[in-house]
């Protein structure tokens, strides 16, 4: 293999992006990953300097690095992380929420924690273990966890934006998993932006275009310590099966994945004649939380906590 | 492995559907699979027994495994061969005719064949050769020109229905690469039944439902000979890189395929607010053919051929 040369320097390059064609040494492709980010919330109208914007970080590569970020362009950005109680035996929660501390002292900022046992009583694992919501996996129930505290922690803390890391390879996934099964109302609501509504904040995910070999090498090249394991109830889930198909399709056809999903992006205005979407519906507000609902009564969260108790 | 025995009788079975739990030996599968069709004719309102229909054959084991059970349910189906000129290695058209000959004569059928190099002045390849139309592949040529011939022979032969033999590995290969790619224009159009408009027949597709394996044991089971070559232009298509996929998706989730494609019919209801789709939008008809066209002149066909003779 020919030696490989940065496209903006004389240095040795440190990354290859095959879909861009384009290889940057470290420094170049630091410089270049935040440009990129920058650009994207410019391009988006995600939010600017005079919002407060809350980061929803696990402790991985995507969320760390999405904080680092958006605190390099001194964008006024506070972290949150939920400690969902997974007590594996590399104590997953506990590893990811040191993580997440040392990330935000590090850099002198503001971390927000949730501990969901604390706070509600059970964790998510065991209120996914409880008869009337237990499923095989505690995935659902953490969604609906994840939601209902992300929500209230931006609601408490003033801030008007909230920030995911989702990257191209999470939101590419998604969108085949929903597309080839036709759930059409949740095609409608996918989008890198959903619009602040019924008192909830503006939800963006500022890094939907960076390919997940991106989000690392930046973590990597800034040497960002972040939790390496997967949550371990993640494996065997169809989102992670439907990453295999198109990380096959990706090494096939160079830019697939980035194809589908920005593609997407006007067939949606097509398909649904929207151009913004909204993130609550005409639902109820919920008479415990006042977060909206599409049930009559109490929301799905409040409804899970409640029957814990009862 | 332990023996497999027909589901409906003590014979050893032929085919086992894992896909519909099912196992039956070669009489009762030869029965189940003229039923089937039988009940997607009348569940799609594709036609009756005093519509005229003209069956479009290849000379391939879907195509005349369809005309065979046209034939054996008592419709009136006359059979179409298009001979688009392909001169390969194995003499691809002549030996496609003749097997659509040799079926029509075993029973009594009528076959109408339109030779395009006869009848047009040039063969499909050639057409493709063609400086302003050639492309890598024959393929874009190749659909233009027989939509635009089936359509004719429909008006010619005073048949008011127009069917193919597509099954679901085609239609779900098809639907993907519609998806994948956002062709919303194309998804719009993707349905088992294209109601008849701008003076052109009805179009359906009786075996949509169909796996390929199942169509090829109708017609190894029924002894049916068919051209078992694939057309040569084939190889290396978008719509065959879907194929193969789908099958490893098939393979990895029994009846991934079907299910993707029968979901299809209701999300495409919600996505685009029609439950029917005609074949024509509201265009011109072309001043040469009278076919409709959304040129404002000759539709493409006939440009193409008039282009060849200048």
């Amino acid at each position: 293999m020919p030696a490989m040369y940065c496209h903006r320097c004389d240095q040795m390059a440190a990354i290859r992006m095959k879909e861009h064609r384009l290889q940057l040494c470290k420094e170049h492709y630091l410089e270049w990953f935040i440009q990129q980010t920058q650009a994207y919330i410019q391009k988006f109208h995600m939010f600017n300097r005079s919002d407060k914007v809350l980061v929803a970080v696990s402790g991985g590569k995507d969320s760390l690095s999405l904080w680092d970020v958006l605190w390099r362009l001194n964008y006024q950005a506070e972290g949150m992380y939920i400690h969902l109680g997974i007590d594996s035996e590399d104590h997953y929660s506990d590893a990811s929420e040191a993580y997440c501390r040392q990330f935000a002292e590090e850099r002198g900022l503001t971390l927000h924690v949730v501990n969901v046992r604390e706070r509600y009583g059970k964790s998510v694992p065991e209120f996914a273990h409880m008869k009337k919501w237990g499923k095989e996996r505690p995935c659902a129930v953490c969604g609906v966890a994840k939601r209902h505290i992300m929500n209230q922690a931006a609601i408490d803390h003033g801030c008007n934006v909230l920030t995911t890391a989702h990257n191209l390879d999470d939101e590419a996934a998604l969108l085949m998993l929903n597309t080839m099964n036709w759930h059409v109302e949740l095609l409608r609501r996918q989008s890198p932006i959903l619009e602040a509504s019924g008192g909830l904040p503006r939800k963006v995910k500022p890094f939907c275009r960076f390919y997940e070999r991106e989000t690392a090498a930046y973590a990597l090249l800034r040497g960002i310590d972040y939790v390496e394991e997967e949550c371990p109830h993640a494996t065997g889930s169809t989102q992670l099966y439907y990453k295999g198909i198109l990380n096959q399709m990706e090494h096939e056809h160079s830019g697939y994945k980035l194809n589908f999903y920005t593609n997407f992006w006007n067939a949606r205005e097509k398909l649904f004649g929207q151009k913004t979407v909204k993130d609550a519906g005409d639902g109820n507000a919920c008479p415990n939380c006042g977060q909206p609902t599409t049930a009559d009564g109490l929301c799905s969260f409040c409804r899970m906590v409640n029957s814990s108790q009862a």
